[in-house]
């Protein structure tokens, strides 16, 4: 029997310091690591290259099919390795963590989730609670870019767009793309179009960028702001919690690890971005 | 001006492993650790004593009010204290951090968010993904412990019954005693009674116990099998995920920091309880 075993590790939203102690550590003794380019450079250029394995990409440029992905985690498991497989995020949300715990299990290669901070949970740090106790009951999270593969979208927009009425917040992950056909959407089924939204790009990696307006005026702002994918789009009155607090948000510096007191407001807020 | 500081932390589901290390570090060097019972012991037990504070109960076990942690937090970081203020799970997530970032930047106090791995999240490590290509396109959390201030539920539950319908997952935090009246509302607004449930304490801690059934069952599978609070409700067809891959999937044990190659799989899954 197989004495190797694959880690379905999340890697959080990009900074080293999101790492969870325990996927520092599988990433410091795999032997082999197997990746695409979520986890982010910072996370990335620190993993020895002739342990890690870019099964993102191949050859000219072209996107890895996850039947490659779930073959080579099978083979190197039978080789008796201990392999990392990492991932953006937490694995189980959008991370196609589920699929490959069903291919390892149908092969019979012990597995193990190592969850992650989830990339929807970076907003935080750009000053935007995901739930608030006058704000937000309920937090509801979709992916923007769903299997080209289906015929029709899976999402119930009239059922998202009650949430929202309700009270709720709604994040979309990766939708920067969609952003106007999901804007309307919303729209059409009822959403206040004064509802705040706030568009994140990259929420803890150095090209951070936040802008806030309404879901009637986000696309336009998303356009002016300059934001670009991947990013992250959150619906809901918890965004003007932002304004309130963000004079006294200090972010984490990527670089920053060191403990240091003393104030440093973000600059260049005034108009609501902070490119 | 001041120089001391507020760190809003989330400790994560309980297991010190999944802290992340911007976490463990500010636990380490921080001057005051405020914090309730939430982060869970193994976590708790691992702070010097002497800079830790328990805001979570006073005198004869009452309740601190808010109020009491917003002051307490002020007045340290006046005196230029660095001040960890660790909550579990994510802090923006159900956990009143973005209550206490308002409180702060009212009182012109520097702050900054650390998120940390959900408890949402946890749910990973019993082989229940929360989203899947084919199984789910949006995941819902909500919480079943409201304001009890609220006059009335502000969850749309016939939103969140067609969300369901419409394949998404939902997840219901700290809601065991409410569970009834919860399986009840969606079942009267229309979701299949043969929708695959789960019910998880304490996921990535010494006691955990994951049951699975359905929403019609759920209710005396939960007392079956004696699940008790903190736990974790997850509604949707990602449940059934886990009967395909728990024979293979190994725990991360809380004391086995260590790297272990070998196959282990749980025990005493036959009946879908591992308790």
């Amino acid at each position: 029997m197989s004495r190797g075993k694959v880690y379905l590790v999340g890697s959080g939203p990009g900074d080293p310091e999101l790492l969870t102690v325990r996927a520092r550590q599988l990433l410091a003794e795999a032997d082999v690591i197997l990746h695409d380019k979520l986890p982010g450079p910072d996370i990335l250029d620190d993993i020895d290259p002739e342990r890690r394995e870019d099964v993102g990409t191949r050859g000219h440029g072209d996107r890895t099919p996850q039947s490659y992905v779930n073959e080579r985690m099978v083979e190197l498991a039978r080789e008796s390795k201990q392999v990392v497989r990492l991932k953006g995020g937490d694995p189980t949300v959008f991370g196609r963590g589920g699929e490959e715990a069903q291919h390892l299990a149908d092969r019979e290669i012990p597995f193990e989730f190592v969850p992650g901070v989830s990339s929807v949970l970076a907003t935080g740090v750009t000053g935007i609670p995901l739930t608030h106790r006058e704000h937000a009951s309920s937090l509801t999270v979709v992916t923007g870019h769903e299997d080209p593969e289906k015929e029709e979208s899976a999402l119930d927009w009239a059922a998202l767009a009650d949430t929202v009425d309700a009270g709720g917040t709604l994040v979309v992950l990766m939708g920067v793309g969609r952003l106007p056909d999901y804007a309307t959407a919303l729209r059409e089924r009822g959403v206040d179009p004064d509802t705040p939204a706030a568009m994140i790009q990259k929420a803890t990696l150095g090209a951070e960028a936040t802008v806030t307006a309404t879901v009637a005026s986000i696309v336009e702002a998303r356009e002016e702001a300059g934001i670009e994918p991947p990013a992250i789009t959150v619906i809901g009155d918890v965004v003007s919690v932002r304004g309130e607090v963000e004079a006294w948000l200090q972010r984490a510096e990527a670089e920053g690890a060191g403990f240091e007191p003393g104030v440093a407001p973000l600059a260049g807020l005034a108009n609501g971005t902070d490119k």
